[in-house]
C-alpha cells in the first residue's frame, strides 16, 4: 500500500502563436489530487473540493489517464483517487489538464515510478481526449508534467521538445465568469486560411521559440501574436481590443487568449507591472459587467510534483 | 577612392518547414564582388564572369540594392561595381541574393561603414523586390549577409534574428540543370491552405528553431519537413520522392527543396554522409537524363566579409 498526494500546475496552452503546439507552465495555481495504490483491481475517485465534478468516474478526465497508465504497467492494482484542490473547470487554464497530471504524476511515484515523466504525457493526454471528443492534445498536460514551455512538434509519433523558461517571465491571467465551450471555441475556426497568414503566424512560432532560447523577452513579447485562431475567438470576450490596449499601455510585451479562452494572459518582463495588469484585468471585465478571476505569477520551470504531507 | 572586394556566401531558403522566414548559410560557395568609389555620381556594374548577365544594368540586381544604400547615405559618389565570381542564376541557393548581398557589404565598407549588418539586408532586399515582381524577401540575403540561420520574424517592420548553427552542420545541395522560375513555382502554390496542415507547418518550424537552439541535428532532421509548398513543388524535380528514400537510407538527417527549387538540399551531421550523399544525388539526376551540380559544405556561421587581395 502506498500512498502519494501530488500537484500539476496550471498551463496556458497556445501562447498566442503556438495554437495547438505549445503550452506554459504557471507557477502556485494548480490542482493537488492524492492517489492510494493498493491490492485489487479497480478505480474510485473521491472529489473533496467545492468544484461540481461529474458523479460518474467515465465522465471524469483522470479515469482514462488512470487506466492508460495501469494499462502499461501490466499489472492489476485498486487505485484510490482524492481531488483536494481544483481549478475551475472550463477556465482557460488547463483546468482538466492539470487533474490527469497530478493523477497520473501521483500514481506513477505510487507504483514506484515505473514511467518517465514524457511517457505519463501520453497517459494524461487519455484524459484530454475524453473532453476534446477523440482529438489528444498534449499542450496543457505537457507543460503541466514537465515544467517550462512543451513544444508538440508532431504527434505521430509523439515528439516532445522542453524549454526552459527564463526566469523574469510574469503572467497575469484573467478568467472571466463566462461560459465558452471548447467545442464552441473550436467551431468558430476556419477550415481553411490563407497561405500568407499562415506564413506570419509561423514566423512568430520561430520568433517565440528563438526568444526564450535567447532569453530576449522583447522578442518572445513580439512574437506571441496570434493572426490565425485570435480573429475569430476574441468575440466571445467582452471588450478584447479595448483590454489589449490598455495593458499594452501598462506595460504588458503580449496580450493573448489562454487556450481556447475565455481566459486571457499577458506576459510581462517584472512582477510590479504584471500584478497592475492583473488590475486593469480585473476592473475592465467588472466594467463589462463580469466577474472574473486573476492570476498573477511567474511563468514556471517546474510541473507535477509531489507534495509532502 | 576606396576598393574593397567581398564574398557572400550562397544561402538555402526555407530549410524545409521555415518557407519565407528562414534561410542558412553555406560554406564556401558564393558571389565575389568588388566596389570601387570615386567623387561623382553614378553607377558601373562590370560582369568580368562567365555567367550570362543582362547588359542593362536596371535589370541587375545589384542596381536597386547600390541605390538604396547609396540614398541612405546621402551624399553622392560615382559607384563602379565588379562582378568577379557568380554563382548560376536560378540555381535555388540564393544567387541573385549572394550578388546584391556581395555588392552592398563591399560598398558599406568602402564608404567606412556607415551602416550595421542587419540595415544592409534592408538594401540588399531591395535586389530581391526586383526579382520577385514587388515582394522583398530576406530569407536569402539576411543569412549571405549575416551568417547562421536567419529568421525573418516578421516584414513590418523587418525583424531579423540571427541564430547560430551547430559545428557539425553539414549540407549536400544538388543544382540539377532544369529551369524552374521563382515566378512559375510561386504560382503552383495554394492561396489557403487547411488549419490543420498549417499547424503541423508551425510545429515544425518550433522544433527546428529548438532543435538549432538545443544543438540537437536530430530534431532539426525530424523537424526540417514541409507539409505545405513541397507538395506543390515536387513535381519539377525528376524522382524527387525516390531520391528522398535514397538520401535518408545513407544517413541524411533530411531532404527538402532549396528556395524555389528546382536544387535539392539535404542535412547532415558528418561531412562523410554529405559527400556520399552528394554522389548518391549525382548519379540520380544523371539516371533521369539530367546534369547536375553538387555542393558538399558545412552550414556556416559567417555570412559577407571582405577578401584580402
Amino acid at each position: 500500500m502506498s500512498k502519494v498526494r501530488a500537484f500539476a500546475p496550471a498551463t496556458v496552452a497556445n501562447m498566442g502563436c503556438g495554437f495547438d503546439i505549445m503550452g506554459m507552465t504557471l507557477d502556485g495555481v494548480g490542482d493537488v489530487v492524492s492517489v492510494e495504490v493498493k491490492e485489487g483491481d479497480g478505480l474510485r475517485i473521491e472529489n473533496r473540493t467545492e468544484v461540481e465534478l461529474p458523479d460518474d468516474i467515465e465522465k471524469n478526465v483522470i479515469t482514462p489517464a488512470v487506466r492508460a497508465l495501469m494499462e502499461a504497467f501490466g499489472e492489476k492494482r485498486q487505485v484510490d483517487v482524492t481531488i483536494e484542490r481544483k481549478i475551475s473547470p472550463g477556465s482557460g487554464i488547463g483546468s482538466s489538464a492539470a487533474s490527469s497530471a497530478a493523477a497520473v504524476y501521483a500514481l506513477n511515484e505510487a507504483l514506484g515510478r515505473p514511467f518517465a515523466d514524457e511517457r505519463l504525457v501520453e497517459f494524461a493526454m487519455e484524459g484530454e481526449k475524453l473532453i476534446s471528443g477523440g482529438t489528444p492534445h498534449a499542450d496543457n498536460v505537457g507543460p503541466s508534467l514537465l515544467g517550462g514551455v512543451v513544444l508538440l512538434r508532431g504527434y505521430e509519433p509523439l515528439d516532445i521538445v522542453r524549454l526552459p523558461v527564463p526566469d523574469n517571465f510574469c503572467c497575469s491571467v484573467a478568467h472571466p465568469a463566462i461560459m465558452v465551450s471548447t467545442r464552441m471555441a473550436r467551431e468558430v475556426l476556419p477550415k481553411d486560411i490563407p497561405l500568407r497568414t499562415a506564413v506570419k503566424q509561423w514566423g512568430n512560432v520561430a520568433g517565440l521559440v528563438a526568444g526564450l532560447s535567447l532569453k530576449d523577452v522583447n522578442l518572445v513579447g513580439r512574437a506571441m501574436c496570434d493572426v490565425v485562431v485570435e480573429p475569430y475567438r476574441k468575440q466571445f470576450i467582452p471588450g478584447f481590443d479595448a483590454l489589449r490596449e490598455k495593458v499594452l499601455a501598462a506595460g504588458a510585451l503580449a496580450f493573448n487568449i489562454s487556450g481556447a479562452g475565455p481566459s486571457v494572459f499577458t506576459l510581462s518582463s517584472d512582477m510590479d507591472v504584471a500584478a497592475r495588469v492583473g488590475e486593469i484585468m480585473c476592473e475592465h471585465f467588472a466594467t463589462e459587467g463580469v466577474g472574473s478571476d486573476i492570476y498573477v505569477c511567474k511563468v514556471s520551470n517546474v510541473g507535477a510534483r509531489v507534495l509532502n504531507d
